[in-house]
């Protein structure tokens, strides 16, 4: 077997077997294998495909190159959420104690990377005190004692991703379906949950900008996690406009303790109940309509939001910040963005939402950056709300007045208006 | 512009303008681009595919790479040929004197690469004293004197070929129209003549294994050559069988002078004359029966091997050997290969008997490898033939007898037997 030998009968369009697809991510992780065949291979994958089984190969391939997470002393209570990424995407921190107070098991070790804002992490790092890092022992002693524990990554996950992922990055092949379900599967895999939620986003804040392009990644996704023996569930949802009206790490956090008690926006809402129905569905094998029951009624009891406070105080946090949002620092400075034009919003491009919330330092541009976790955005207004002349559409948050000018021209260049009311597109577009 | 631009335009099947192909070939070539994004997009252009436009960019950026050669001293009269690589291809040493004989300049470079036997300048090299090495102003003295100089590669070529051949060698992106013209059209170019043939080879010693992906190859190339306004004609012919007899270098050279003499295999004779008529036709702007007839005379009359017998002999290399070929040296061993069996040779694995020449010692398997130039094979029953038992084959020369029974395997298991006279094939294909 040659590297030589697998890229052509991948461009002949042939399919490769598993031996095949070992070889080439043990050997690539491994440095036997150089960047050029690797990224020969990578283009002949995006353009020729990958069916089912070595999709499924590939995934296990990846998972299998690093350390794995052992939940079996969960039975088959332990659950995971992954989203594809999202502007505004705060729905981890609703849904993993909502699902939690319910009895599921969150296990969940989450990465920081690089972002419009934080990843989780990141994001609970607003409380003073939260401890990121927990040891083995820890972490599975506060799951097992209360159903929830979230840790930045540790130990080598997947490293075969991480290296496919880079080499991606730069040679245009991120494009790939096959390509994409090995890395996200490939990561989640080895995660250790029995039940997996994906909320893969579409739209012009996503990575795909396309629902029916979302369906068949979410499809492929669903297909490989069973092939692997998981309970899988896809949620196909709507990102051609923030998620809720905060994007930034503390203003997410204060928002998702609204939605926890009963507050907060409508959409954030709705899209969390939906992925925690999807979870307590798989675990306790109830239909979706008694997990929505379920999960509704833990939220509006404020039994979710119990949990989240007991959880944010058992690792380690100021829960006090939960009860008293009041209490987490502002940034500096803030600025409205007013609308110069009565009408309505007719289209928001997200990922340049996203991209002033970097601008005003909310995420990382590099590894080495450093979030700062009061900055951000508040936007009042979002696609199909109606705006008058003078009124404010979006407030920016940073520490650096100098981002704010530069902020304002970001976010105003990702607005269209319109004298008519564009047609409304719903948050869910399709559950599997 | 950036190379993460071009590949993923052309991973999504759109042109690539003038700008970004130059941006990638000097990029490239000056070190500026890592292999790992050119691999990436010519895996791309493989699958994708170029238009007649990016493919003329991309040999032209591949052309002015480096040095060029300047004949146009030499008016319209300027020729070369290119074969794409045969078994017992021997054509030049007959061509070349040949036309030169009716007014044609030659001003070859020509290489000496990899391959089952040598390249032409190596085939030169059994007259002792012949001078692989001119001068420019003796290179160009001795074509304005005689018609005729055939030199080694001198100067720095089409760098950019080189480097994108090799990593295309080790990707599995060779096997392309586009590059293939780019890479070919992109040497021949800057060798500076204004009359170009092609010898376009199919067939189980070809690297194009069927006739109508050498045909759009042909194609393809001539309309570069014409949209760089040289004057281009291709040849599409048969490597089914070797061509001629003998396989391996002063082998080889022997055949060649007895065509010249009027002598030798018909096959050779057929295609040397249909490329010669084919450049005469170009140069003189005659009609190709025009030129077949004046290469005939010229062949026929003795004045191409009058032509051969000066250029050697101009060029430092022993005429004697010219008109005397039993002076050329005779390997040591030699082994006749028998027939077991009655009936006809049905196939042949032409490239299977240009490794056999390879082993006996005829060619070069690493750049550093020492060629023994009376090594080879003379092939006494070709596809067609009838064979009796006991009857010989096929003889193997080599100066190294422990490479004879290897080489015997490897002959005997590039045949096929029948009872029935196969179906003929002819030689030319199609002349365009």
């Amino acid at each position: 077997m040659n590297m030589y030998e697998i890229i052509s009968k991948k461009k002949r369009g042939e399919s490769l077997t598993n031996e095949e697809i070992e070889f080439f991510v043990c050997g690539y992780t491994n440095g036997e294998i150089p960047d050029y065949q690797a990224s020969a291979l990578l283009m002949a994958i995006c353009l020729m495909g990958m069916n089912e089984e070595e999709t499924l190969n590939l995934t296990m391939a990846i998972a299998a190159s690093g350390d794995s997470v052992d939940l079996s002393s969960f039975g088959t209570l332990s659950v995971d959420k992954h989203s594809t990424g999202g502007v505004g995407d705060k729905t981890t921190l609703i849904v993993a104690p909502l699902v939690a107070s319910l009895g599921c098991k969150v296990a969940k070790m989450s990465g920081r990377g690089l972002g419009h804002t934080g990843g989780t992490v990141d994001k609970l790092e607003s409380f003073p005190g939260y401890r990121t890092s927990l040891s083995p022992s820890e972490f599975f002693d506060q799951v097992e004692k209360i159903g929830i524990a979230v840790t930045g990554q540790s130990g080598n996950l997947a490293p075969a991703d991480k290296k496919i992922y880079a080499l991606r990055d730069v040679t245009a092949t991120v494009d790939s379906i096959p390509l994409i379900t090995s890395s996200i599967m490939g990561k989640k895999l080895p995660s250790g949950a029995e039940n997996i939620v994906l909320d893969v986003k579409f739209g012009s804040g996503a990575f795909m900008k396309d629902a029916d392009d979302a369906l068949a990644l979410a499809e492929s996704m669903v297909r490989v996690g069973n092939l692997a023996k998981r309970k899988v569930s896809a949620v196909i949802s709507n990102m051609n406009r923030p998620l809720g009206r905060a994007v930034g790490n503390s203003l997410e956090v204060i928002e998702a303790i609204a939605v926890l008690r009963g507050e907060g926006p409508d959409d954030l809402r709705e899209l969390s109940l939906t992925l925690a129905s999807e979870i307590v569905s798989l675990a306790f094998d109830i239909s979706r309509e008694e997990g929505m029951a379920k999960v509704t009624e833990a939220l509006d009891s404020g039994l979710a939001y119990q949990k989240f406070v007991e959880w944010i105080s058992l690792q380690g946090g100021e829960s006090a910040y939960a009860e008293n949002p009041e209490l987490f620092p502002k940034a500096k400075y803030s600025h409205d963005i007013i609308s110069g034009c009565d009408g309505y919003i007719s289209f928001m491009d997200t990922e340049k939402i996203g991209a002033t919330a970097t601008a005003l330092g909310a995420g990382r541009r590099t590894k080495e950056d450093i979030i700062d976790l009061s900055a951000g955005i508040l936007v009042s207004k979002k696609t199909g709300d109606a705006v008058s002349c003078g009124e404010v559409i979006a407030t920016l948050y940073s520490n650096d007045k100098n981002c704010l000018a530069e902020g304002e021209k970001l976010y105003i260049s990702a607005l269209e208006f319109s004298h008519k009311k564009p047609k409304e597109e719903s948050l869910i577009y399709e559950i599997i």
